[in-house]
């Protein structure tokens, strides 16, 4: 019986080692999906673009891995609910990744323009930054299960919301003089970034969850 | 034996017909939204908002009878592949719900101006309707699992992306009059019916493959 549990516990590890993994394939493409729109780099915008199939396999690898795990090890109360939350994280972290391919294909649609005029690539820039950030901390609230650095996850968001609203801004000031296509491009890619936020608050809080019991 | 499983069957047929409720919840918050924003009716709006912790709260509740489910029987194979995918689709069905709410958030923002100009209410209009009857049709193929009316619905969605590229057609042309803050409003609305469209299509692939084991 021990030795089944140990089987399972590595098991479970597995699943915990692959959701930082994937969480780190998600920084690596928002990452790279920023620097490709800020310097209309099309070579990269097809990298990030490319690397979302990786990103997609990996995870329906895994999520049958989970499913495979529940299937055999029947696990029930706290074991079940960290394997189904798994499945959940995986739905989000993947979902992170779209948001990288979505701002890539913008590079590539504008490419060789840039879609984002000189006043705004400080901010993007900061986005980009702030989107990284909060997929690594994300990593490592996986990693360490640490709910102080969960709740720092909500605080990051904030400072993301922030970003985007001053954004919006921008774009609605009578001064904006780069018309209604850029403001488009640039309102769809706040859109991205904030979103993509929003999915890694998601990953903190589930495993905040399963740590308390409690919603943050 | 004969016994356990038939309960069990019940089980399965009660979360279906939770999904089909839920689908039912998303179609009518998406129509009434529609009829909101296109009719400045703040009051529908509220009620559109409103309802989404309706929404969420269902949705809270089928998932934790779902887990609750899988902890029980302890299903293997294609039961236990059925209820992972009935706690996606839940997932997207969801994620419909919070369209509509976006939506009627733009009417409550705007109002008691009109977030749609004149000459884009019947294209609205249009958006609105393929996206109820998109998500009708959905809950048809959870009821029936009928494979043909699954793909059905991935020709619902061309119409619906076809819907958004006129839409987006029109903010970019030159004639353009009703400045930027309308075209960012229009960029955001016309994003949250094709996502709602998209997240229908989800769910009907998800039956799909349950049905069928290939992608549709």
């Amino acid at each position: 019986m021990a030795l089944i549990r140990s089987v399972f516990q590595d098991e479970l590890d597995g699943v915990s080692q692959s959701l930082m993994d994937l969480t780190e394939m998600v920084a690596v493409s928002i990452s790279k999906a920023t620097e490709s729109i800020l310097n209309c780099d099309l070579k990269l915008a097809e990298e990030v673009i490319a690397s979302d199939d990786t990103i997609d396999d990996f995870q329906h690898a895994l999520d049958a891995r989970i499913i495979d795990i529940i299937a055999r090890q029947q696990p029930v109360a706290s074991d079940l609910r960290a394997l189904v939350t798994a499945l959940r994280m995986s739905a989000d972290l993947e979902r992170m990744g779209d948001m990288s391919h979505h701002v890539a294909k913008i590079t590539r649609l504008r490419h060789p323009d840039a879609a984002i005029p000189a006043e705004l690539t400080a901010s993007f820039k900061q986005m980009g930054e702030a989107a990284e950030k909060i997929a690594r901390k994300t990593g490592s609230v996986i990693a360490s299960r640490d709910t102080e650095v969960a709740l720092q996850v909500e605080k990051d968001d904030d400072e993301m919301d922030k970003l985007h609203r001053q954004l919006i801004g921008t774009l609605v000031d009578p001064n904006w003089k780069h018309g209604v296509e850029s403001a488009i491009d640039l309102t769809l890619l706040g859109r991205y970034y904030e979103r993509y936020a929003d999915h890694a608050v998601s990953v903190s809080r589930r495993v905040y969850y399963l740590v308390t019991g409690k919603y943050a």
